[in-house]
């Protein structure tokens, strides 16, 4: 699937909807939205790999990949979820060529959803 | 209203105080600190407006205005403000020019805020 | 000490394990992982110490120090915690070259840490 990408000058949005861009490139940087599973209520292994695999179409659209993410902001709403969580993450990874990260248990709007992962990456 | 700005080499600073700047620019990117209101205890509405109000001055400051901000973290110490906070939001955004965002529930330091913002923005 | 150093192209990653780095670098950006004390359970004024310890270790591996840290953002445990964390901060930065810094309360994987710190930074 293609999200629809705008073009302002050297600013560029990916997937604009009437409040928000899931992504917006500038300055040599992409900075995704909080990006969260499509199935609510879902378990945390779901959540977790639906939300990376939106991180990676962002990446993707914006011409680069995971590998030039240089950091993810990881929100769980219940801590209990973390090696769960970090399985999926270690998953994801390329080995050696890792985000750095930080991780916290907030509350977020949606109760249905377990985990919100927010990346910023270097474009090429 | 006029910030003082203080420039070293290429780093700027924006109303820097004795602990810290409220906006600090460099390598093309400005980094707000987290915006609140001026109205301790005031309700969201209010609150909000006036934190997006010192993120407009920030970055008119630094040159540039909300079309080249690339990402809002949005802190709510309620969630039950959340619809009033977008309303607010969505009244700021230029349509079709709009960030990524991020929100999460957290408690701040000041139990008066109910909101803060953080901005990340492209300069021109 | 000096920390493993990792270059893929014009990514840099310092201090990688198997799961993450501790500080990526690209686009002339630093984004270093959530840093946190070695001394689990200790008070807060030593865990800030040891936390802003890494982050200048992360920052001078880079090859850059804080007057170049755009903003910080910090995660305390307990806020009971701030004012002595802001004692250790002040004690921390540079006077007239200090970042932008945004402060929550969140919960933390590890219930032992009391404060995470992430720090932004633009390369020379």
């Amino acid at each position: 699937m293609s999200l629809k990408i705008e073009t302002h000058g050297d600013i560029t949005r990916i997937d604009q909807n009437a409040r928000r861009s899931r992504a917006v490139a500038g300055g040599g940087i992409l900075c995704t939205a909080g990006q969260v599973a499509d199935s609510l209520g879902a378990d945390i292994t779901t959540q977790a790999r639906e939300a990376f695999a939106k991180i990676d179409q962002l990446l993707a659209e914006a011409g680069t990949d995971k590998t030039r993410v240089l950091s993810i902001q990881i929100w769980l709403t219940d801590l209990a979820d973390y090696d769960a969580f970090n399985a999926v993450w270690d998953a994801w990874i390329v080995p050696g060529q890792s985000p750095a990260r930080h991780c916290a248990k907030v509350e977020l709007a949606n109760p249905g959803y377990r985990v919100e992962l927010i990346a910023t990456a270097c474009l090429p």
